[in-house]
């Protein structure tokens, strides 16, 4: 059967998050929804970041095997008509044809998030559900000169849901930038896969740095007490986007 | 009495527009009723600029008498705080002491739009009601050396709203680039003031323009027809934003 890969952008805002759940809304159903409608099959899609309830994507992959040979910008069109009119803030950005050991989960190289802060003291009114508001001033250089003392090879347990299924909690975090522009604070967290709700841990310990609670030895031996007690405030999902996976 | 200016954000989305009208939900309403339950004052805010329905500003900007000479910080996070416990879409940014001669309308020097426009296949799942969707492919080149020919001195009767209430027909219109960032294209336009309508008629001719239908000398003979008949598509609110104002 013929394998497309599906390159998606969401709102995670009304979605119980990526993965099909139950008597709740997910990306992966609306979209399976949409594909049954446009062919007539019942799929499974595989996508490569499952993203919690609120966490938004630019760039989530997918891969579904279809009966038919689709012209790949027909399987696109088709499905955004099909997600549109069903009313769900999903669309298919682009389709493409791909070899059958495509894996969008398990050939991925790299995962690439964003996590945005809005710093300032008014609420957002434009990008609410988008960011993360902190409206108490946070020093981005120290947040970045702490994150730095979390890249490489280690054992994420403190950053790690302790509802995170993955069998290892050894990770090897390869960007974990801060930079700030303006009142918005970007985070950008790349590695080739990441433990459940790592990044939001990362981002909420790093919250710490910045407010000036915690300094970058704090960080690293939250780090290394390899405990999800020494974790910090986990940010709430609306500021996190899977922006990118290399394949 | 002590006056204040404020910096204002708002999504358009649930508003009639910036000004107040009876029977509907407006930004500038909205405001008035978090004075009033701040200070107990019936004020009237006089606004920058009288954005229509829809349409959403990162930079508006008011002005406000004031019976107490509060700490601005002060009158800012109390707004903020009416704000959000009304559930409105707006956030006052700012708020700054300016002498009794400032009028946020009346010594406004310039005004800045942005335009947006997603120019891809995929209709905007992020970005619903904050860009106009075009899934036809533009040429943002042809569109900005067109958009040149409208820079300059000149009666915008074409350019505008039947129902603009201004005087005179004579705008000088400073500034209008079109920008293509990826699948985004940026039309930024600046004057002293604008008509009614002005930028989005603007923006819906350079359409015309970018999708091949007009050239430049059709833009331009537009523009000379001085005829409301003549002007292509009005652009749609939802990728209209008011940035900036310069005093």
């Amino acid at each position: 059967m013929p394998r497309f890969r599906l390159d998606i952008e969401y709102d995670g805002g009304p979605y119980a998050g990526w993965q099909r759940q139950a008597g709740q809304p997910s990306v992966q159903a609306a979209i399976e929804q949409a594909v049954e409608k446009f062919s007539g099959e019942t799929i499974s899609l595989r996508g490569a970041g499952r993203t919690d309830a609120g966490v938004h994507a630019t760039g989530q992959v997918a891969h579904v095997d279809l009966g038919r040979d689709w012209r790949p910008d027909t399987v696109r069109d088709a499905l955004n008509a099909h997600l549109s009119q069903a009313g769900e803030r999903v669309a298919i950005v682009g389709v493409s044809a791909v070899p059958d050991d495509f894996d969008a989960r398990f050939s991925a190289l790299a995962r690439h998030y964003l996590y945005r802060i809005s710093n300032r003291r008014a609420p957002p009114a434009l990008e609410k559900d988008k960011v993360w508001w902190v409206p108490k001033p946070l020093d981005a250089a120290a947040m970045h000169e702490a994150a730095q003392g979390l890249l490489g090879r280690h054992d994420f347990t403190t950053f790690r849901s302790t509802q995170c299924q993955a069998n290892s909690p050894l990770r090897t975090l390869d960007r974990l930038d801060v930079i700030r522009d303006g009142d918005l604070i970007e985070v950008r967290a790349s590695a080739r896969s990441f433990l459940h709700n790592q990044v939001r841990s990362m981002v909420g310990s790093l919250k710490r740095v910045g407010e000036g609670a915690w300094r970058a030895a704090d960080l690293k031996a939250a780090l290394d007490a390899r405990d999800r007690a020494a974790c910090g405030q986990v940010a709430p999902p609306d500021g996190l986007f899977l922006t990118k996976v290399d394949y």
